[in-house]
C-alpha cells in the first residue's frame, strides 16, 4: 500500500523545522514529473518563500574540470562550516546525469564525513533530460534547503561549458577550482569560465605540489589584473588550499566571508538575486508556454501533419512554425 | 526618398539568377527585426525552398580559438574551391559581435582575395542579442545562399562554447582547427569540442612548425582513437595544413570529399538534416510562442503587476510563471 502525500501544512511545516525526510521528499517532488507533484511543490514552494529571508543566505557555485578534486574540497568546505555552526547544503547541477544514467553526488562513498554530519544536507543532481530543466529544479531545491535553515548552499557542477553558466545564474559567487602546475594552465577551462570567477582556488597543494600551487597561483593573479572590473566591484581572489591536508580552507571561508559583506554592503547581492529572479521568471514562463502548447490537441494534429511537410522539404520550418503557432492562443 | 522593397517575386528570380545585391538584400531581410520584413523574408524563403536541391550542397562547420587563423584558412580552402570551379559561401556565427559592436567578418582587410571573387559570397554575422535569434538568422541566410547557387557553405564560428554547438546543429561536417605544439593540446578547447569534429586541421605548419604540427597530429590522432564512433560512424581524420603556404589544402578538400560521399551514402547526411529540420521548427515554435505571448496586451499587464511580486520576493518565480501563462491561450 502506498503512503499517501503529506500535505501541503504537513510540507511546509516539517521543512521550516527542518525535518529532513519531508525535505527529501519535497525535493523529489519539484523534480517530479507529475502534474499533480508540480501542483503541490509549487504550493510548498510558494508557502515557504513567503516568509523567506532570502539575503541571511549565501548561494556558492563551485565548479572546475574533472579532477581537480571538487568532492573533497566541497566536503572540506562544509566541515568547516559544520565547524563555525553554519548549516551547509550541497546541491548538483549534472545535465549529463540523465545520459550516463548516474549522478554525480550519487556515489555513496563521496563526502562520506560530510554526509554524515547531522547539520549538512547533500543532495544528488536530479535527473533531466536538458539543462534548463535541471536547472530549474535545482532552483527550487535551493529554495526548500533554504526553507528548511541551510543557511550556505553549495552548488556542484560538471564542467561541460553551459552548466556552469546555469550555477553562475543562480549563486551569488563563482569559486572556479584548479590544479597546480601553471604549465597546464587551461585545464580545458575556457577563458570565459575564468572571467566570471569570484574566486580562483588552486586545490591540491599538498607535498611535492605546493610549489606549483604557487606558481599557478601567481600565474592566475596576473591573468586576473588583466580582466575588466566586475559588475559587483570584487576583485577576483587567488588562492591556494589542499582540501586533504585541510590548510587554506578557513582562509578562503573569510574571505568568502569579505566577499558576502562587501556585496551586500554595495547592494549587488540582492540586485543579483532580482536579476536572478527576472531569469528564472522568464525560464519558467518559457517551460509553462511550451508545455501549454504541445498539450493543446489542435496543435498536436497541426504539427504532425506540418512536420511531415517540413521534413519531406516542402515547407519551411520557419513558415511551419508560423502556422502552427498561429492557430494557437487568438 | 526610399526605394520600395523588391516584391516576393523579384526576390525569388534575383536570388535564383545569383544577384548579389538581391542575396544581399534578402539576408538583411530575415536579420531585420520588423514584422513586415520577417513575413516578406518567410515568403521568399517558402518560395526557394519548394525548388531546394538540399543534398546537393555541403555546410562545413569551421572553428577553433582566437588566433588559430581561422579566416586565413577559410581564405585558402575558399580559393582552393573556387579554383575547382565551385561555389563558397561564408557566414558566421557569433554572438558576441551584438557585445563588441564589431562583427568577425566584417572587417574589410579579412578575406581579400576571397572576397574579391566572383564565385564566393561572404557575409558578415548578424547582430543579435541573443545565440538563438543569431543561430535562426544564420540558418535562414544559409537557405538564401543555397538557393543562389552556393554550394559549400562554410559556417565560421568564434570559440565561445555554445556557438559551436549552435554551428554543429546547422552543419553537415564539423572541422575543429588546431595550432601546433602538443604541450598546448587543449587551447582552452573543451573535450566535448574535439569529440564532435569530423576534421582536426592542425594549422600554421609552415616553417619552425612543421615539426610541432606533426607532433599535435599524432597527439590528436591518439585522442580520436579513443573516442566512441560518431552517427556518422565516420571516422574523424586528423590533418596538418598551412593556410599561408596553401599546403594541405587540397589534401584536406579531397577527405572533406570522401566525408561527403560517405554520408551521402550510408545516409547519415539525410537523416542528419532531418534532424536539423526538426531542431530547427522547434526553435521556431519557441520564437513564435515567445513572440506571440509578450505581445499580448492582457499578458503585459498582468505580467508588470506578477513581476513586481517576484521581485518583491512575495512571489515564486514558478508560481507567477503559472499565473501569467495561465491568462493565454485558453
Amino acid at each position: 500500500m502506498r503512503r499517501p502525500l503529506p500535505s501541503v501544512e504537513e510540507f511546509v511545516q516539517g521543512i521550516r523545522a527542518s525535518d529532513r525526510v519531508l525535505l527529501g521528499q519535497a525535493i523529489t517532488l519539484v523534480e517530479s514529473g507529475r502534474e499533480d507533484h508540480q501542483a503541490l511543490a509549487r504550493e510548498v514552494m510558494a508557502q515557504l518563500l513567503r516568509n523567506a529571508k532570502p539575503l541571511s543566505t549565501l548561494r556558492i557555485a563551485v565548479t572546475g574540470a574533472p579532477g581537480v578534486g571538487k568532492s573533497t574540497f566541497i566536503e572540506a568546505l562544509g566541515m568547516h562550516l559544520v565547524g563555525l555552526g553554519k548549516r551547509p547544503a550541497v546541491l548538483a547541477i549534472d545535465p549529463s546525469s540523465a545520459v550516463s544514467g548516474g549522478s554525480i553526488l550519487g556515489d555513496k562513498t563521496r563526502m562520506e564525513r560530510l554526509s554524515a554530519a547531522e547539520q549538512a544536507f547533500i543532495r544528488p543532481s536530479p535527473a533531466g533530460d536538458s539543462l534548463g530543466g535541471v536547472a530549474r529544479k535545482t532552483r527550487e531545491a535551493m529554495v526548500l534547503v533554504e526553507a528548511a535553515g541551510f543557511d550556505t548552499v553549495i552548488i556542484e557542477t560538471v564542467g561541460v561549458g553551459q552548466s556552469e553558466i546555469a550555477a553562475q545564474r543562480m549563486t551569488d559567487l563563482f569559486l572556479l577550482l584548479l590544479l597546480p602546475g601553471a604549465g597546464d594552465e587551461l585545464q580545458g577551462i575556457k577563458r570565459g569560465i575564468v572571467e566570471m570567477a569570484d574566486f580562483l582556488v588552486v586545490n591540491k597543494a599538498d607535498g611535492d605540489r605546493v610549489k606549483w600551487a604557487n606558481q599557478a597561483r601567481g600565474h592566475y593573479l596576473n591573468a586576473t589584473h588583466l580582466l575588466p572590473p566586475k559588475p559587483s566591484a570584487w576583485q577576483p581572489r587567488v588562492m591556494v588550499c589542499s582540501s586533504l591536508e585541510n590548510t587554506g580552507i578557513a582562509e578562503l571561508w573569510t574571505a568568502i566571508e569579505a566577499f558576502q559583506h562587501e556585496t551586500l554592503t554595495n547592494g549587488f547581492l540582492e540586485e543579483n538575486r532580482r536579476q536572478q529572479a527576472r531569469f528564472w521568471l522568464e525560464d519558467s514562463i518559457e517551460a509553462g508556454l511550451k508545455t501549454m502548447f504541445y498539450k493543446h490537441p489542435a496543435v498536436k494534429a497541426k504539427l504532425a501533419e506540418l512536420e511531415a511537410e517540413v521534413l519531406a522539404g516542402r515547407m519551411s520550418p520557419t513558415e511551419a512554425a508560423e502556422r502552427v503557432v498561429g492557430i494557437f492562443g487568438y
